[in-house]
């Protein structure tokens, strides 16, 4: 059993930070980098890439709105060649830090507002994972489950990873519950482990109406925002072991 | 003779622009491109770039201070390390878009302040340069003449073209006069095309002191941002094809 | 017969400019300046209001999304508390440079995509005209025919004119047809001009449709981003003077 | 004894936060805010205003240069006239949030480089000062000892308060040691504590020459982005009111 554990890093601005990067990354097997556009700035992503290659963490762009007051998490309505623009240039700006610094990108996924309406709507998805392909056809796109991810990408020839979020609901179309339902975000730290123990032995995660829907992601998604996210991500990460598991970045399963 | 005609382009920023960059491509041999830092957008980027390929024009990326209210004109104290992955920021993002539209960057220059600072002092031309040189040795630096940017080039293997701004006053070390001095921006068109021809012909440029001074630049550089501008440039190309002059991009040149 | 000739001015950023301010101030009785979010900055917004103030222009404040890569053109999405503090920090920014100036501000607008989703829906409209109203209750509100803006402001006690684009269709609803439908915008002068005739001597507007629209504007608003804009609005001006209309701003009407 | 204690708030933007200003609000008696230049903005403006208002804590505008990438603490070369807008622009964005709230702005003061180059050079301080003065005579000016602000103000009609940083090293002449210098921040508690002592009973600080240099400040310049630093202002909070000593605000002053 492979599993890819990786986070959201280099999510500061200039003097501001979001999270513990370097406690995280010894939790992790691969990293979504961002890179200027919502958060995240030159020196910033610079460090954040050497942090990572000297663990050994793969790295990938973590592209964004162009909006970091609203940290990306502000549906924007921007055409789709001038998205896919700004998709290109983020990933060649972390591409070039990261040849600078000597680790190399493998993979990529979409924040906030960007993610969730191209994990929902084919006529964002397509333009955008078309220039991802344009730009690199190696690297592997990571996304929460997405039928409009899957089919461009499929289309591209790409690779999608698929990732679990362990403290959040899914419905029974195995789609995130939207944050302000009741109940959509798990607090309960036993429960969120249980459901990573239940992803990693049954295939399966209970949903929202309580059912059991199979699901095989590639990776699992940690956060390191707050003491106790990382004290989890610690957790998630020894469970896995303890289960025989055996974590590895998504570049390297097959 | 070899000379190249180069100018500064993709400096406009959403709606808003600066120059005919198509009318001034028609006259270039290569062109330097805002990366939206100081100006220009990922979406102007990658027109550019696809305009300048129509073309058979070169492109290098011309990075500069994160400051488009400024426009990148005004100094700014940024440390070294900071500067240096801005500057590798830049090119990355310019690197990307001209991949996936099928042209290549050959070269780079620093524009406004930064441009200044460098030129006029090692400690910041040195970690730029380098951090240029990390990125891709084989980028060709196109700087007015400056020793602190040559010997930089120099001790990293990277090669500099030398550029020269026909409508600007040089003094008796061959540098720019400064812009608040009287006459060191030259307006009479008359004056301008004889310079070029002098450059050519003889290999030197009167000094604000008026001595000729010997120069040999690469490249000559012209605006556009006004319509006399453009006209001027028109007439540039012409007077050095009539010289019996060729015009090549620097990345051609021996 | 009293109407005003109103434009957006200020558009610029940094070194970038959209219009002849200058020249258009001459046709105007308002101006309603961009503060800083989608277009202006303080020294472009300081210039403008001396310059209205030396033409005796009404000045009011154009306010919109944070957002000067799309102008304020790009809905987005934005809490309404956030949104009423974005509209009072732009109005209070430019209160405070009309009272350096020693002008004064007598109105406001919405800008762009910000002003389309206040004039279509209450939800916006509401807690954006009540911010207006905390600020400065004897501000009157510059818009468009809008049922939300103007419910809004009539449960605040705020004043609404009505402005009247020329060379916009209307749909029967006496709604702007969006631009993207052929003929929603007119370019053939000599029609804008009999549009403007038309709603100063019959009081309608001829719709998209064919049919004949009363409508009652306080203000036509005029443009100067190209040179045969700034014809148009001398034009305008000169056809209003001719018919016995007196051009007032709307703080002057009663 | 009457002595302020004030702390520079609303220095988050976005998502992002530096210090925990309602902790810190219960020790203050007056706070300048940042204004969405350097930090802060319009919704974190408005919720710390009231937040001041709800403890009966003195506000002002805490204005910085426009670079929130560098917390405004990176020198910036701007023309003077450019400045005095943009700090006007900042004073009238926040006096209308406190309109709004119900508050009101009783002084200012200028952040980091802006702060550093004002206090150190007349040339910045005159203009910008005339601005302050031209926008609101009543606004009291605080600021660390500085002769080019006391004359520029002085000059203006306007009052000074002096602010004392008592973790910092001060020179002979009243200046703030630069941060580079070693022991130029006091890190001990109790050497900082012992400090507050002296500037309160004898009127005097250490210099770090090791001299008694006379300074009377009105305030106390606190820090809350650590929980040290937290604790530390409670302390000095406890060590003023145990010495007899009152704390009000600059605008109670004299």
């Amino acid at each position: 059993m492979h599993i890819d554990l990786n986070a959201d890093l280099a999510e500061g601005y200039g003097q501001w930070r979001i999270g513990d990067d370097d406690a995280l990354l010894d939790v992790l097997s691969s990293a979504n980098l961002a890179c200027g556009f919502h958060a995240g700035d030159p020196l910033i992503m610079e460090r954040t890439v050497k942090a990572a290659l000297g663990r050994g963490v793969d790295i990938g762009a973590h592209v964004g709105f162009p909006d970091k007051q609203g940290f990306g998490r502000r549906p924007m309505q921007i055409d789709a060649d001038e998205l896919a623009a700004m998709v290109i240039y983020q990933l060649g700006a972390l591409e070039g830090i990261a040849r600078v610094v000597g680790h190399r990108m493998t993979h990529m996924s979409f924040h906030g507002a960007l993610g969730n309406m191209a994990a929902a709507d084919s006529s964002v998805a397509a333009p955008l994972v078309a220039a991802v392909a344009r730009f690199n056809p190696e690297l592997i796109i990571v996304s929460s489950t997405s039928r409009a991810i899957e089919d461009a990408a499929s289309s591209c020839g790409l690779r999608v990873a698929t990732t679990f979020l362990a403290d959040r609901a899914y419905d029974k179309a195995g789609l995130l519950v939207p944050r302000r339902l009741p109940d959509s975000v798990i607090h309960d730290e036993a429960k969120v482990l249980e459901r990573v123990r239940q992803i990693l032995r049954q295939g399966t995660v209970t949903t929202y109406e309580g059912e059991d829907l199979p699901m095989r992601p590639h990776s699992i998604l940690l956060h390191g925002d707050t003491p106790g996210a990382l004290s989890l991500a610690r957790k998630i990460r020894s469970e896995i072991e303890q289960a025989g598991g055996k974590i590895v970045p998504v570049s390297q399963m097959a």
